[in-house]
């Protein structure tokens, strides 16, 4: 999440129709998406349309994330190699990780499952709220699934702005989210980056988890050191970071996380709050048979959503072994076939 | 809304992409759409996924409206002549009404715009709720605006059943909703029915809320006698009949029309049991610019969504002059460049 009315960049994740992987070419994609804010402030208002100038959906709008104030901008592109709240860089060495492999199967004729949820979560206080969202499900990953710059190659490097929507539909994709988090006024993307087989950025060995896929197949999800990143035996041909490991081998890990994990990357607040707030959240992972898991739940931080307990327990509920966070807020869209499926939290 | 577990036929409204205005053809599409229920109840287990059978979105799921029941089974199609809950049909005569010219001008590029939202509603207890939903303003809607019927033409007398997603598609609409009532059982289009100049079907005069255009353009909203359907001289080109004529001349007109609409073409139970009950929302109706404007709700009957005295207050605040009630409950679909873009309440 990114600060009030800045330019903000985000990795997103995205995953290329059925049809495209027999017929065409075996390209998916993960986008970037940077976008705009223009978004006024909803009111409590009574009947009030708050969002009379929301974004025409499926129209390459751009979202940005009002709603989310800042305490640690970033208005360097080096900021985030410092160290904020006891935020290590790892050079070498071999950090917390799981690896698993990625389902391989090639009579599954889709590449990916996408389903929309309202469901009910109970709360730490015992009523019940519903939590609105999509999950796609990606079979033969190492095939479907690709991490994206926003508005295509080179995004990064240019501090591109775009949409999920435009770069999902110069693509092709099929399912499309936001993803990793960036500078909303460098409009820089952070944390480590490879798509594709390409090695786009590296974040130094910055302390946060990760979530990417190995060239022989294998899901990896760890704090990784520089030199993890860089290695060209078997190298990551899918990479992106994210804030918090939510759920390891099977248990929610936010605990073991918040102490670990640098709390520079996203731009709400101290880790604490980051943690605890409500707020609309995406997160990457994968289930028992390797598959890919996308999960990404509406809200308005602050107001509407799930903290990243509350989060970190649901993926549990939903079959995932390993997750991370990545940028939640205003930032969340998902992208179906290059239409907006879900309510993102901003609009103007 | 229709019976739990059954057959459903939904008309709907849908509006061609202003691409299609300056490149192709003047034919723009409301879809009817019926659809078959394969769902299991939500349980309020706590954060279980419970529509692990969700339909994929974008892929012509295939919705119903297991959350509703039904106390008034139609088997035959002639039910919804009978004099149901004081229920008249009306031969000849005029009707209460409103007529308004459609919004015309050659100059605006789009033909619609659609905008979604989540608002705060204070309930009548006085705490607050969240409203999710789209809304699509319809400009030059005599061009731009079309009651199209399930799967294409003769849907209704064929008894088609197909959905928004995929009638929507195959007519290359770029917004659409479900939208009239239909025998659960028979499959049935209910009320009277125009499409794109073409007289599909007529109520036999029965007292419910119709939407239409006529061929000069004016905006209708009223009760219809059979004569005035069936009537030669600047007929109605598009016609479609709810339940409930929310908002009239610019106020809530749900008391008056309680007494006076019948209740027969919905299956939800009685009147007051279907005007009160919280439920996922569609409305059809004008702006005082005469441009036809589309609002969808998101809910889940009997627990989230809008009674339709809240229905009717909400679309005062978005500036409808009049509209009329169309399906809700488990059918509410709302589709953007064939992509489901709402959250339905069914699912399996």
């Amino acid at each position: 999440m990114a600060g009030y009315q800045k330019i903000l960049y985000i990795l997103t994740v995205s995953v290329f129709i059925a049809v495209f992987v027999i017929t065409t070419n075996n390209n998916f994609n993960v986008i970037l998406k940077p976008a705009i804010n223009r978004v006024s402030r909803r009111s409590a208002d009574r009947f009030l349309l708050s969002n009379k100038d929301a974004p025409v959906k499926g129209e390459g709008e751009m979202l940005g994330s009002s709603e989310n104030r800042s305490l640690l901008p970033f208005s360097q592109s080096e900021e985030w190699h410092r160290h904020v709240n006891g935020c290590r860089t790892v050079k070498i060495g071999d950090t917390a990780h799981e690896t698993f492999p990625a389902h391989k199967n090639s009579s599954v004729a889709s590449s990916s499952n996408t389903k929309y949820f309202v469901d009910k979560l109970l709360t730490s206080r015992g009523h019940a709220k519903d939590v609105y969202g999509h999950r796609t499900v990606i079979n033969n990953p190492l095939r479907s699934f690709s991490v994206v710059e926003p508005g295509g190659p080179n995004g990064c490097v240019e501090r591109k702005r775009s949409t999920v929507v435009k770069t999902s539909r110069a693509r092709g994709c099929h399912a499309a989210v936001n993803a990793g988090f960036f500078g909303s006024e460098s409009g820089a993307c952070m944390g480590n980056v490879v798509t594709d087989g390409k090695r786009i950025q590296d974040g130094g060995g910055i302390k946060n988890a990760n979530f990417g896929i190995r060239k022989d197949g294998t899901i990896v999800v760890r704090y990784l050191s520089e030199m993890d990143v860089l290695r060209e035996d078997n190298p990551f041909v899918q990479l992106v970071t994210g804030v918090i490991w939510l759920v390891r081998n099977g248990t929610v890990y936010v605990n073991e996380s918040k102490a670990q994990d640098c709390a520079g990357l996203q731009e709400y607040g101290p880790m604490d709050k980051f943690v605890n707030v409500l707020s609309a959240r995406v997160a990457v992972g994968h289930d028992d048979q390797g598959r890919v898991v996308l999960v990404q739940i509406d809200g308005n931080t602050e107001e509407r959503g799930l903290s990243l307990w509350e989060f970190a327990e649901f993926l549990l509920s939903l079959g995932v072994v390993n997750a991370i966070n990545l940028d939640g807020g205003g930032s969340v869209t998902f992208v179906l076939d290059g239409t907006v499926a879900n309510y993102p939290a901003d609009h103007w």
